[in-house]
């Protein structure tokens, strides 16, 4: 793991927390970025070396809708840049942690992303992030 | 705000949580700090440019016993550097976020801490955190 890609919170409304986060970091969300397969949108914010990532369910099916529904809006994973994804899902299976995805996914801000389960990592949903480079053709190896 | 200073995590059993987070990061903890005012341990990783911070009470009273018989472990809290804490709580309550310290105080891992109460920041307990440096004569001039 080379650092915190970024954290993910879960909100109900993107736009009245995109107000607060802005006078929470002094910062303005740089992108806003719609992922349809998990039925969410996202708002993007820089800290550091770091983001913040603020998730919005666009359906009742969103597994932010759900985790809302459960326990109310706050952190929902932290996730970590990797250099090789599939590497370290490898490296991670072996040391006995509980992927959620096999292989990896395409995810929001340019990532192949995949989670590992929250039971194998104290109650943290951990997700990991591959920056997509194009001359590595990772998307294209990958059908996508 | 600077930069994710670390991020605080609730776990029952530290030294089984530190085999964990060692095996997760792929990095050893560096650090273990009594907080006997908090009534935690705390165990310490580097990550890039930010820190993993595990957190297991020392008593039922402490905030982390509490936190994980209500949610069970998982994130407990995300922490901020600043420069400036007594600048940064002003600036907060001026936004209208609400403090649960109106003074910083002295937290582990040689820094000034405050808390944002979670209700003002979209259910994620925030915490600022300022490093004691000595030239500073912080500590000295806070009576600590």
């Amino acid at each position: 793991m080379k650092k915190i890609e970024h954290i993910g919170i879960a909100v109900r409304n993107l736009e009245e927390a995109n107000k607060t986060y802005e006078a929470l970091l002094g910062a303005e969300h740089y992108k806003t970025e719609n992922v349809a397969s998990e039925g969410v949108t996202t708002s993007f914010f820089k800290i550091g070396d770091s983001k913040i990532e603020l998730l919005a369910a666009t359906n009742a099916k969103s597994p932010i809708a759900k985790f809302i529904a459960k326990r109310g809006e706050g952190i929902h994973h932290m996730a970590f840049a990797v250099d090789d994804i599939e590497a370290e899902i490898e490296r991670l299976k072996s040391e006995g942690f509980v992927l959620l995805n096999d292989a990896p996914k395409k995810g929001a801000d340019n990532k192949m992303i995949a989670f590992l389960h929250p039971k194998s990592s104290n109650g943290v949903l951990v997700e990991l992030c591959q920056e997509i480079i194009p001359s590595q053709n990772f998307a294209e190896k990958k059908g996508l």
